[in-house]
């Protein structure tokens, strides 16, 4: 199948609209904190949601939601610098932002599926959302999409959005996203934040296992410090618009479109690892030869959790023994006698392990291979055919620092 | 039962000497790097070691030595400096090692348990080990405990030593250890390096239970990082020279040798945690209220694993919320609307989160509180009466210092 990247996120497809403004949850008024995404036309959806049995009340509301609506939705609401987390009051104040985006946008508040993010357990200004929602109703527009990217990050340092286009019957489809997260980023999850959008007329339990599909290889592959959020929903909304045979979940079309949602879920969950909070490097590791999938992402997982395989990733510092250590404490029966490991970036390629034992090499190869922005660690368990791509990052500095006083 | 903490180390029993010397496994000639502790007579001997499967060849070869001998042992010998960890010629270095004690000390080779630390996959210079092991045997002495101490150190800021005496049958019964850890300290595993010594008469089996319970309350409720090492070792060696009746599996002495080594060992664990790479406090997670023994170890380690519990520690910030987040992602099954988390110190205890929502508090009272050398935090899940108390420390700016270029 061809799919082709194209500029944009949430607007890319037909028929979106998007706004992000400042209404107040952050102190500093430079930075949007108030996201809104609408279909034009009512829309098939479907979500993912956190796996932490401490979740936010937006959770609970989006859930209901879709239920009631049998998976509908038109919009979808999110503030950043609050998670509307163990709030008493929490569903409360979720559900009076869905009702008053309802009101402001003519729509049913069934129709909003809603998301927030930023500090656990903090009192959440409703009045001041109250208070910008008519004017983030009101500057919805075609390229709104950068807004609305900007409006939802925390501690990210950048906006991450991408879209695709490719054929389904004729038709040109096309699946835009926005996502965000730096920080309390681990696999084993639902996922982040992402609002992914499409005009794509599919139905809806294909859509559903698209999307659960799509998730478990792309942000189900990211580790940024091995915690589970509270608050991670991805969330899709497929509104018809382009005219495409319907997709259904046994049709050929339904894979294609699970492939490119999930190349483009892949492509965001790759940037979010590389802005991981304080990150100077971004670690893919590239794991094969795993007797099974299960010990493939879980010796994967343990590789880019490793505070000292992040560390060492952080120093350039070839130590491979920690990654074998981390290998070897991942649960599960298998050898650790034929485990082939070697370093990779655009400086070339170094065996550094081979068969669990060190070979020597060039450390000053090693350390410029280790010195570039992207590195990669191959490593072969050979002891089947199962594989998995995970990505994390370094840890630094500056991850100690962000985190060390956040409230604040 | 009353024991009594007393001075000293691995040779508060009676019939144990110690030693440490500088080989030049170290570049340091300041760095003591083998040290070795002897049993003047022969004696039972227990152990239990890392769960990693990539494990260092010192315990291939203890373990081999131990079931040989049917569980006797003379001497610990242990080198820091290099983990002899996926090495080809690892358990041939191992041997070399053995065998030339047994030379220098005219004992068996399979009456030495051996211990390594240090990094993992480079060579080991047995030819200064070597060179090294007569003057190691020459120096021993009873006051040796300190010299072994600091010679199996490697990131620790300090030496980790405690005794305990108390009474079996009328007699003193003596119990002393030394121990080793800093960084790639998890639990659910055996445990880093500790090597105790008891003049206690005590069959073997015994002695492996009370070992095993002992490391289960203590070293298996310490994190540092979360990376499970390669050569974790505790070993016990009980010489039978306190005279006491000898103490078997079913007797009510059994129970207080065993409240007795749990006791010193939690000891040292407390102190791994305050020594822990980079930190600059040690972190108590007094976890109650859980539905299961099961639950309650593993909702304890998910705190004090947790990067964002361990920065927000390290900033003096009280943000509960990740408690919450760091409990909620732990498996199981368990409700998140009865958790109580209040923050103590020696400036006093504070609730801050109640029926698993935030209570209003005093954010300076909170700093203040948070400021201390030694912080706890009390959990109580309030859906049983299963227990755990877990140690940990804060993740710094040090932490990510020390591991960035460990090898150089």
């Amino acid at each position: 199948m061809h799919i082709e990247w194209i500029k944009g996120g949430v607007c890319a497809p037909m028929g979106f609209k998007a706004s992000g403004v400042h209404c107040g949850i952050r102190h500093n008024p430079g930075k949007k904190d108030l996201a809104l995404v609408v279909s034009d036309v009512p829309a098939n959806a479907a979500a993912v949601f956190t796996r932490n049995k401490v979740y936010g009340a937006p959770i609970t509301v989006s859930r209901e939601h879709l239920k009631k609506t049998g998976g509908k939705a038109r919009a979808y609401l999110c503030n950043s610098g609050n998670a509307n987390t163990c709030n008493a009051d929490g569903v409360d104040v979720a559900d009076a932002m869905c009702a008053s985006l309802a009101n402001a946008a003519g729509i049913s508040a069934e129709d909003v599926i809603i998301a927030s993010t930023g500090v656990i357990g903090q009192p959440i200004p409703l009045d001041a959302i109250k208070l910008g929602i008519p004017s983030l109703v009101s500057q919805l527009r075609r390229d709104g999409a950068d807004d609305a990217a900007y409006a939802i990050m925390t501690t990210d340092t950048f906006d991450k959005q991408a879209a695709v286009t490719f054929d389904v019957s004729g038709k040109a489809v096309t699946i835009g996203a926005m996502c965000k997260g730096s920080g309390m980023i681990a696999p084993n999850m639902a996922t982040m934040l992402a609002f992914v959008t499409t005009d794509a007329a599919i139905e809806i339990p294909a859509l559903q296992t698209a999307l659960t599909a799509a998730v478990n290889d792309s942000f189900n592959c990211v580790v940024i410090d091995g915690d589970t959020s509270t608050n991670d929903t991805c969330a899709i909304m497929a509104n018809g618009l382009a005219g495409n045979d319907t997709i259904t979940a046994e049709s050929d079309a339904s894979s294609a479109f699970t492939d490119a949602l999930t190349a483009l879920l892949k492509k965001l969950a790759r940037e979010l690892a590389k802005d991981g909070e304080g990150a100077t490097r971004l670690l893919t590791v590239n794991l094969k030869g795993a007797p099974t999938d299960k010990l493939a992402r879980s010796i994967a997982r343990s590789i880019v959790t490793s505070p000292l395989c992040k560390t060492a990733i952080f120093g350039a510092d070839a130590n491979w023994g920690r990654v074998l250590c981390a290998i070897g404490y991942t649960e599960g029966e298998f050898a650790a006698d034929t485990i082939d490991v070697s370093i990779e970036s655009a400086k070339g390629t170094l065996n550094v392990c081979k068969n669990g034992m060190g070979v020597s090499f060039d450390e000053a190869a090693a350390k410029a291979i280790l010195l570039e922005d992207e590195v990669t660690l191959n490593v072969n368990m050979n002891q089947g055919a199962a594989s998995a791509v995970f990505y994390g990052c370094d840890l630094t500095y500056d991850y100690v620092k962000i985190n060390g006083d956040y409230r604040s």
